[in-house]
């Protein structure tokens, strides 16, 4: 399974509401509500992706691959629902709502008890074809942390002239990970 | 002052032992002791090296900013020094350290009472020559940041063969911004 271990992703996913939560609540919106530049994302954007990919993402696709295996492609998903996600609420809210949109999501994976052969089952991504449900919950977990990358990076980038000479030794300043700058 | 704004500085660096606290503790060692290949840091080595600024490097430097302006470079920081501040510790213990610290240094921070003429004031650094006080906190909060980022970057190198073809749209696992991979 690629050192895929079904126990260790299910310990990070659970671990990310509260990480973002010790992190952004309460914080002033310089931080939280700033981006890197037009079309890109905030840390209270990122927040909002984080639930819709909850309701629309990850356990959905789980299922369609558990139930349709490669005959049914996942549905596409929305990079930009989190705007509709996210109208209207606080950040605080937001964060009360990704942990539990998580929690539930992690209850209906613990009641799959999935099997190592389940793990191997196929499914077909819309774009690039088969996919492992392994793989599939792999990227779950690294897409947290791609998007903890991302927060920390957004948030540094408000610090970018305030940091001076500094910034050479600043690795998240040069990352070009995500999109621009 | 370049956006540098004091108050969020402290607000930012106040969360941060949460956050790690949350992310790491009791996290499987595959997260946390693994890292990006050979002389590159773990999660557990980036919480040493924290611990390691705030006795060496942060409030350290700013006392001798205050005290001798730009006639006294700081003294050299060790970016290594946290090898030896971890020796036979745990991360729990490391985390408990850090919010220990931490702490200190901002009650110590809190009790300058620094006005806006305090913050322009230079000090000098052993590489780069002048720099302002509030580009030096700037910079501790921004350092917090890059260590965020690149804890995330060395969880997500962990499940880099696990996700197979997903990897393309995981930005975590494109960022050259720190060193190796």
């Amino acid at each position: 399974m690629n050192d895929h271990n079904l126990q260790h992703t299910i310990a990070l996913l659970t671990r990310t509401p509260a990480t973002l939560d010790a992190l952004l609540r309460d914080l002033p919106e310089t931080w939280t509500h700033r981006n890197e530049g037009e079309g890109t994302m905030s840390a209270f954007d990122v927040v909002g992706h984080l639930i819709n990919g909850e309701r629309a993402n990850w356990m959905p696709r789980a299922r369609i691959l558990l139930q349709f295996g490669e005959t049914h492609a996942f549905a596409p998903f929305d990079r930009w629902g989190h705007v509709r996600e996210s109208q209207g609420k606080s950040l605080g809210e937001l964060l009360d709502e990704f942990a539990s949109v998580r929690s539930r999501s992690l209850d209906e994976l613990r009641a799959l008890n999935l099997r190592p052969s389940d793990l191997a089952r196929r499914g077909r991504h819309p774009a690039f074809g088969a996919v492992t449900l392994s793989q599939l919950l792999a990227t779950w977990a690294a897409h947290d942390l791609t998007h903890l990358h991302q927060i920390s990076r957004i948030m540094a980038h408000q610090y970018r002239e305030a940091v001076g000479a500094y910034s050479a030794y600043l690795g998240v300043l040069q990352c070009a990970g995500h999109s621009a700058p």
